[in-house]
């Protein structure tokens, strides 16, 4: 049994929707990654940095990031390699989605290995044609164990082929 | 001799500032990328694609890029992967800066093999502490050979350690 989408009010304790009771999403419904949380290795920061040509030392080096920049922990993984989450969160769910706009606050650092995990949820659903243009809170928070911290907050706008909630890849 | 910031004023041509002038930036002072454009190969979106998580088939499925999601040139690059070169760009002339916040909208597909090229523009620039917050206009613009067209539009504000703009890695 899969866990797909966690429809939540503030406050109040998840409901999670399963395959079975799988249906059209509707606005105020979360989708959050199951399974277990996503660390970022000091090998996906070295990727990224390759593939994305940001070899900024704040990611690259520790005693930089502990010094010039003051960041206690080191150094920090990179904030749009964060933010891929959100994209690849939708995407899982919605195969074929496009994006539209993203905006992205950076409200804390993410280090190598900590826990993250990236949650969407529908503000607004308008049918466009044959798609739907929905827009989403985006919030991806890192988790020391010590409850969860806010590490991005922001909203997406993707155009959706079909609002039916597909089980998340494996 | 080394390109480092090009002056921008609407419909002017641009006033190529290089190394031995290299100033404090400005409000006004735009740079981009010197060199080469970039192309995203095919090679990259896999890598980012592992590295994200983001497996959406828009961007690793030309028939379906083209069916379903009706871009007619096929696959389109990870536009999150794209917008990486907006801190890239910052990062290469202020190494050590930290990102606060990032706007985009998505305005045309950018293609495998596409020649692109990032540009950002000064529009506020304000001292805080020992660092500066300053808000870029972050443009990124696709050339297929007739022209540019623009492929990302938005904003960024980052904290730079300084204002002095290094020179771009090689």
């Amino acid at each position: 049994m899969r866990h797909l989408a966690v429809r939540l009010a503030r406050g109040a304790v998840p409901l999670v929707r399963t395959a079975s009771t799988a249906a059209a999403l509707k606005v105020g419904d979360a989708l959050r990654s199951h399974g277990p949380r996503r660390r970022f290795t000091e090998a996906d920061v070295a990727a990224y940095a390759a593939v994305s040509g940001d070899r900024n030392p704040v990611h690259l080096d520790d005693a930089f990031a502990r010094g010039e920049a003051g960041f206690l922990r080191g150094r920090v993984v990179h904030g749009m390699l964060v933010a891929s989450l959100f994209p690849a969160l939708i995407a899982s769910h919605f195969p074929g989605a496009v994006y539209a706009r993203q905006s992205l606050r950076f409200a804390a650092p993410v280090h190598v290995g900590d826990e993250v995990v990236a949650e969407v949820q529908a503000l607004q659903i308008k049918a466009t044609g044959a798609r739907h243009i929905v827009k989403f809170a985006t919030k991806c928070f890192t988790d020391a164990g010590d409850g969860e911290t806010l590490a991005i907050d922001g909203e997406a706008m993707a155009f959706l082929p079909t609002l039916q909630v597909s089980p998340e890849d494996d």
